[in-house]
Order: structure tokens, then sequence, then C-alpha cells
């Protein structure tokens, strides 16, 4: 989603041309932008993460990227506060806990306090779903909404909680690890120690492993295009692919999805019987194949919660794609450093 | 837990001598209280509920308790409003919409416009263990806690919830159900239509069942002390005599426990993985039996969730006993009315 650059002639008065930076660092790229109160972003500018060279060496891009950023705004003078979504747990003072695994390196880095001693400016980093779900609520899928659940379907499965409006961290901001609600006992192992996680059924790596497997065992039985597929490219299966054979009716496609559609249900219901929200956002990659994974989740929802909470519930996709997580970063700067005396000049 | 009565003598200046009342409308009885905004209350006052006859007569009977702390108070002018906590959904027009089972004929009633008409205050009705939840968290075991889930073990199990020091009622007013977490897959039929809700395993009647059932199992094979009292009094077992075995050390009475506080530790590890709170509160009846629940579920908590969540997050008792739900009804007059033309004079 682009959003129009700042007219160079509105008038520096008050606060209309503080701007915040958002940072979104992902497994592959990491990403940044400008943005104002309003939502509207410059710059918006992408370099590659490099992540088998190191959490150092990550950290340091990450630093190169926000000089970038400032070297085209040109002056720090109306840049409040950078913001930072980085996977895993991160807790208050910026540091990396843990839950990473695709950051080699990552886990024990103290992401905040070299680049605000750098650029002296505020630094907070988050998750970078949780951002993610904090910029729909602002400007996507979540406009207008109380209270809603996020759940974004990629690699693994990330989620985010906004609670009246406003982005809900939990203690030492780690909050929103929906990925690892438990939705079969006894299921298959997770990375986190525990069995039978969400993510071990719903994301995109489980489908393409759960049709591996299948494929594998219907071989030279019963095929169909799909397991030919899949058994002769075991390695270029993607959730893409897989859904490209679900909308042309491939049954063993359907399985898998029906599968994951009917897993992530349950983790749905969960989250509805605790947080009755108004809304629940489904994003991440996964769901640029469409409807067709809501309108099969819906139909699963209903068993695994109170109808009367359900039925006051929304389910809809998510807006804004892979840009969500820095607008997300700099929305954060606009929310927690924007009042004070660096920010607006309202307080 | 009782609080001193309002010095007569204060002045009534500013908001001082403001007061709310609260309501908790229990299967049994039904109690009520004048509180004034400091959390002191006086005139406490306790009717049967006469759940049998139906959900008009439990009105009427709301209504006379209402009127009776009113005579007791001598007028209604410092009073700002009625706050009452009722078993199951309430929606925000204080409409039972269902989910409480014990009180037959009360799903469908309208219980705040009545008591509105009739007494001409603000009335607010939600559900009574979500307001204990919010009393422990002003006045008990969550005092100085942000973030923070309660689990109330009674005859059910109830869940409420407190985010950021605030009631979190979530669409409706229908959060925090979270005794119909399910924790085991396909497991015990569940009266919401789910199976294996941690309601089925780990309140006080599930244990009850349970002792039964295992005790006809062990019948004239591998009897204990206490599957000898079960089978003899099937009718007689209570959650408190449960643990008076427990605590002498009775081997099945031990398993009972065990796999009740195994299973609300699977409920726990889902609330921890969402809303990684600062404190997990366990009330309600069942928790008479002190400190052994606690250490018990504290020791399978960790395998599920986050280790890195559960290690910031407290497992404390409540504290408030049985009056949580009264003062929290209270206590919700003064934070959402207690700032208008009727509350504090502040505005």
């Amino acid at each position: 989603m682009l959003f129009p650059e700042i007219p160079a002639n509105v008038p520096d008065k008050t606060f209309m041309n503080k701007v915040a930076i958002g940072i979104d660092l992902g497994g592959t790229n990491t990403k940044g932008l400008i943005m104002n109160r309003q939502g509207q972003g410059r710059h918006i500018t992408r370099i590659p993460t490099k992540a088998d060279q190191g959490g150092n060496q990550i950290l340091r891009n990450i630093l190169d990227l926000i000089e970038i950023l400032i070297n085209k705004e040109g002056s720090k003078k109306d840049i409040i506060g950078i913001g930072i979504g980085s996977p895993g747990f991160i807790d208050n003072s910026g540091k990396i806990l843990g839950g990473a695994e695709n950051l080699p390196g990552w886990k024990g880095i103290q992401l905040c306090k070299p680049i605000q001693e750098q650029f002296q400016l505020p630094v907070i980093a988050t998750n970078d779903v949780t951002l993610a779900a904090f910029a729909e609520s602002k400007y996507g899928a979540g406009r207008n909404i109380r209270n809603m659940v996020c759940f974004t379907l990629g690699t693994g499965i990330g989620g985010g909680i906004v609670i009246d409006r406003k982005l809900y961290k939990g203690s030492n901001g780690m909050a929103g690890e929906l990925g690892h609600l438990v939705v079969k006992t006894d299921g298959i192992p997770c990375n986190c120690g525990q069995r039978g996680c969400v993510e071990q059924y719903a994301s995109a790596s489980a489908m393409v492993k759960m049709a591996r497997m299948i494929s594998a065992e219907l071989k030279k039985k019963k095929e169909t295009p799909f397991t030919i597929f899949v058994n002769e490219n075991p390695f270029k299966v993607t959730s893409k692919i897989l859904y490209d054979y679900v909308k042309a009716g491939d049954p063993v496609a359907v399985q898998v999805h029906e599968s994951a559609c009917h897993m992530l249900a349950r983790a749905i219901g969960l989250t509805v019987n605790a947080l009755a929200p108004d809304r629940v956002i489904l994003g991440g990659g996964v769901m640029k194949a469409g409807p067709i994974i809501l309108d099969t989740t819906a139909r699963y929802v209903p068993q695994y919660c109170w109808p009367d909470i359900w039925a006051k519930c929304g389910l809809v996709i998510a807006e804004l794609g892979e840009d969500a997580g820095m607008l997300g970063a700099a929305t954060m700067i606009f929310e927690e450093k924007g009042n004070d005396e660096n920010g607006t000049g309202k307080n």
C-alpha cells in the first residue's frame, strides 16, 4: 500500500511536519519509511537483511537503513523517534529475548541502545506482527474497531492484539503469541517446547509439510494432479501453489486447506472466548489466497467458541499487505512519544 | 472481607460522600452493599436468590434488595448508580443473553431497564466473575498490577481480564469466558457445545465427578480412605472434602487434584501466550484449599506456554473472597459513571 508524499508546501506550523521513522526487520529484507501522524509515508527503502551474517551485521544494516532514511529526509529536525518491528520477543528495553529462529545470532542483541546513541532519537522496538496488527487497526481492516485480534499466517503464525484502539503489548512486550495457542492435545511438536501449536497446522510451512506427507503416502496409489506435482517438486511447493490447486478443486489440496482452516478456527475460538473481540483479522502471505481461507475458517469457528460471542465478531482479511509492519512501527512512535516535548508541541 | 463504615462526621464536600450500590447475584444468595470511591462499604445485605422461582422473581428480589439498601442509607442523594454482577452473558443494554444455566428463566431478562425506571439511577450490569476480577485488581491480589487474568474456580469456572488497570469487557461485555478454553481435544462434552473445556476438568463439580468415577472403578479393588468415603457418600463429596483427603496424602484424592491442576495449567498457558499478563489470579470457592492448588498448577504451567513469558508472570490466590463480586459491581459504577454530572462533581 502506498501513501501520498507529504505535500512540500505544508507550512511548518504546530505539529503538521513531525514525522517518525518506521523499520520492519524481515527474514529476507528490511524495510523502512518516514511517516507523518496522518499515516502518510515517504522515502520507502528496502535493503537485504543478510540474516546469515549474524546478529551484529543485522544491527549494522538497520543503522545503515536509518542513515539512508535521514539522508533522504535531509534533516533530523522533524523526526520524533524511530520505531522498529522485529521477529521474536523484545523486552521493553529493546533486548531480543528469543523466538526469532530465522535470524541466527539475533537473540541477546540489544537493539534500541546503539540506535539511540548513534542518532540521538527515542527508539522503541517490539514484535513485528504486533505492529502489523496495530497498523491494521489504525489504517487497515481494523479502522474504527475497538478491540481486535490479528493472526498473521506466514512461514510461522504471529499475532497481535489491539485493546481499546491501543496496541496491547502485555508484560514486557510479549503478548500476542497466538501462533503458539495449542489446538491439538499431544499434537505435532513445536519449536516453543509445546505440542499441537496452531503454527504447526495452519502456517505456510505447516501446510507445505502436510502436502508433502500426504502426497508421499498416496504415491503410486491414489494420486491427484497436486500430489503428482508435489512428489515431483517437493521443494518447490509453496502455499501459493497449494491454493492454485485448491481453487482448481484438487481433492488433496482441498484436504490440506480444510485441515489448516479447521485448526486455525480452533485458535480463533480460543481468542474469541477469552477476549470477545469486535473483529478478528487474518493477514500474512498465506492470505494472498483470498476469501477462500476466510470462508472455510468461518465455517469451523462456531464449533470452537460461544456462538453468542462469535455472532458479534467479524472475520476479515488484512488490508495493508507487507507495509503493515513499518507503518505500525512509525505509528507506535506517535502513540508513545508523540505527546512529549520532542513530539507534537501539543504538550 | 469487611470494610470500615464511612465515618459519619466526614463533611459533605467535593465528592467524598458519593457512593454506589453494588449487587452480586449468586445461585443461592444475592448480596448488596453501599460503597464509596475508596472501596469502603456499609449496609452489607444478603437475601436468598430463590432461583427456582424463575427469572422475573429473581429480578423482583434484586429490586427489593436495592430498596433495602437505599432505606438503610436513608436517601438516594449521594448514590451515583447501581452496579450489578450476574452469572452469564449480559450485553451492554443489560439483557441476559445466556450462559447462566443455574438460574432457570434468567436468559432473556432485561435487567437494567426496570431497575433504572424504579430508582431513577444509572444502572450497569455485567458478568459477576469479571467484576470479581476487577475488584481484585482494585483492592485485592491485583493491586498495582497493570494486566491481569483471573480464573474463578467454583461450580463452574469463570474468568475476568483487567487490561491497563481497567476492566476489560470485550464486545458486548462478553469477554473472559476462560472456563470454556479447550484444554483437551475431543474431551468431555461441555454445556457450551464444545468438548474439552477446562471447566469440565478443574471446577469443583468436575473434580467431584471425577472422584466419583474413579472411586466407582476402584470399588472392591484398590480402595483408599477417599474412595471408601466417596462410594459410601457419593452425593456428599465436595471440593473441600476432596482437599481434606489430598492434604492427608490419599493417593486417589491426590490423583484427582493433580489432574485438575494439570488441566488448569493448560488454560493458564493459553492466556499467558495470548496476553502475557503481569499476574494470574486464582479465586473462587475451590481456592479455599489454599496454596496446594497454586503450587501444583505452577509446576505444570511452564509446559504450556513460552517460558520467557511465564518467567515474568506471577500466580497468586485471590484475596477478597466472596465479597469481590459486589465490590467490583460498585467499583464499575465509579469507573464508568463516576466522572459525569451525577458523579463526583469533578465533571
